[in-house]
């Protein structure tokens, strides 16, 4: 069948403030094919990436992103990996071009699955999947107290796994930053897994993360991500050499499959975090995974807007029985969890299970994306390239 | 002085063709501050960027690049620095904003060098310039002929180094490949340095890449630029070893300093090529070069546009003397060579020298830009969020 149309929606909060919640504003991605049509979701700047899909061609490797994938064939799995490669071949020089194709992959998977009627996991060769257990995913409050009450919620809620980063982190005074590891370690227990997420606030500064690893060592953190920028490979490992039990996590910012190779062979990871919503989608993010599974480096996504998103982020590494731990956003903006009618729910373990549907095996509310949908329209030349379609199933 | 404003011009060529030319358009970028005004270029889709300057805020790490920038102040070098982590850290998840950032930092370096009537490579703390060999930049013709023909007339117009690539190269058999390489050794003469771009046509697949190897060698090939895609380290480093006395050069995809250090010290290549308009600016380049000169890498620009963004390319490694080669675009179309009144000529012995003007140097033909002007608008929720502004002085 041949790919008849990409369209691309933005939708947000009404008011999206400046704090490090990823959920407030979200682009869907539909793709037509015939009868068939697949959703996804990018990761990624929503009014950026729309740019980067329509815009006119500068020279042969600076394409917009739609015209590699509109009008192409797909008929099985390979397809979507050569219109992946065509898509980085014809804009190599559009940077933002990885965002823009995470979500359209993520889309082909999802639209390939319905039609043959699997699980998108099964059509990249799984054939057992394995429950995950969800950590939940959230910011520090704004002060040592607010952390202790999210964290006391997050274990009463029955986690037991749970993140807590940016917010206050890493800014200011180290007394500051001990104190809320402590009180998150006081309000989860002591048997409930502790992650920290630095947010790359020391860029490469191995002192400065340094001095925080005595309060992680004492307080069981089982990871801390991203105390740098994800480049900082050197600064990583030396870091990773002096934590001890506390592993490093990373991955997130990875826009190809290749950034996440040179992390997992280079930096000292203990996890490699990605999001196939910005990795390029489901078809890198599976290569990771197994990359990950070679080298000895447990994989997890990063998720932190929809469940579709939180679909798409499982399917890679579903089937990996050993690397059990997930991301799972626990307070997103309602837009997130408003955009499909299902949700991938804790079972009575309080795991989560990757969907059996087709597809990535999430309905989409149309109804409700439409009511946060935000008008756009971009005029080059006095010609409209592009304005908000209209949002149907 | 405090940075009042940053507008950004979309300028094209009337008709933009399916090649690998990247002068067929061009992103202007203009920064004010007070009565000062200094002038950049980013590398990149200017409608992608464009929007990334302008797009709504989606959390706290994913910020319109102006944000950014507007407001700051901007006294010293330092401040340039500064202003460039500031973008990084805001919009961490804004993956289009290097290329954006990188025509707003030379933009940076124009104004204040103009402000301190000095030199930016002398605010970069060189204290001596040397002159630069440029290569003819050019592409390959669509047949051995036409390959031939140009390498004649590129040895005519008296260049000593030369270089070709894309158009038919590595796209299909391996016989019309050398055909291309003998005919554009033959049309140089045996003293014109020759280099060659494959423009990642082979991803990572050393094999194909390696039947080139005899013919390159033969025709005393300088380097092979690009064979692979920027993240096929190992694929790099597996074909120098293999490629005798012909170097690996690469690196002008790198959208950070930290991926052209990965390039330098896990790749084992020859030559590592920037191009200041895509790397983040001359500041992130600059790093580079030190980098480079101390990894026994020998430092190229990549500048396949004005005059401007090739001033802005050379100013990183000025002060290299052994680093002598530089990229010179010799058939760029009109709107590149337009766009300037004043132009980096070479000089009796071929040579060309980084301007000893203040800031870069350049002075723009306002006039003749506007001739290029592509008038865009971008409309979020009924507001006009970019349309382009009055191109002045």
């Amino acid at each position: 069948m041949k790919i008849d149309s990409v369209d691309m929606y933005y939708l947000s909060m009404p008011n999206v403030l400046d704090i490090g919640d990823g959920s407030q504003d979200l682009l869907l991605v539909r793709v037509q094919a015939g009868p068939h049509v697949g959703w996804g979701e990018c990761e990624a700047s929503p009014l950026t990436t729309i740019a980067s899909l329509v815009a006119p061609m500068s020279h042969s490797a600076c394409k917009p992103v739609r015209d590699s994938v509109v009008g192409q064939q797909l008929n099985d799995v390979s397809d979507i990996r050569r219109i992946g490669d065509l898509v980085r071949a014809n804009s190599l020089d559009l940077l933002q071009a990885d965002h823009t194709l995470s979500g359209i992959d993520i889309a082909l998977w999802d639209l390939l699955g319905t039609r043959l009627q699997a699980p998108v996991w099964q059509l990249l060769g799984t054939s057992r999947v394995y429950p995950k257990r969800p950590y939940a995913s959230q910011l520090f409050g704004d002060s040592p107290a607010e952390t202790l009450r999210l964290a006391r919620e997050t274990h009463a809620a029955g986690y037991t796994a749970a993140k807590f980063g940016w917010g206050p982190f890493g800014t200011g005074d180290l007394a500051v930053d001990v104190d809320h590891v402590q009180a998150a370690r006081e309000g989860l227990g002591p048997e409930t897994a502790l992650m920290i997420d630095a947010g790359t606030i020391w860029q490469a500064d191995v002192e400065r993360a340094s001095l925080r690893l005595k309060v992680l060592d004492e307080c069981d953190v089982t990871w801390l991500e991203e105390p740098f920028v994800t480049g900082a490979f050197e600064a990583y490992r030396t870091l990773a050499g002096r934590a001890g039990r506390v592993q490093m996590a990373a991955g997130e910012g990875s826009h190809n499959a290749w950034q996440a190779k040179h992390l997992i062979d280079y930096a000292g990871l203990g996890y490699i975090q990605i999001d196939a919503g910005r990795i390029g989608g489901i078809s890198p993010a599976t290569d990771v995974a197994s990359h990950a599974h070679a080298s000895g480096v447990t994989y997890v996504n990063h998720t932190f807007t929809s469940h579709l998103a939180l679909s798409a982020s499982l399917q890679p590494f579903a089937g990996l029985e050993h690397d059990e731990i997930c991301e799972y956003p626990v307070a997103p903006k309602a837009l997130s969890y408003d955009v499909t009618h299902n949700h991938i729910e804790r079972d009575a373990m309080g795991y989560i299970h990757v969907p059996e549907r087709p597809g990535l095996g999430m309905q989409l509310d149309l109804e409700a994306a439409r009511n946060y949908l935000v008008e756009t329209e971009i005029t080059v030349r006095g010609k409209v390239i592009y304005r908000t379609p209209e949002l149907v199933g």
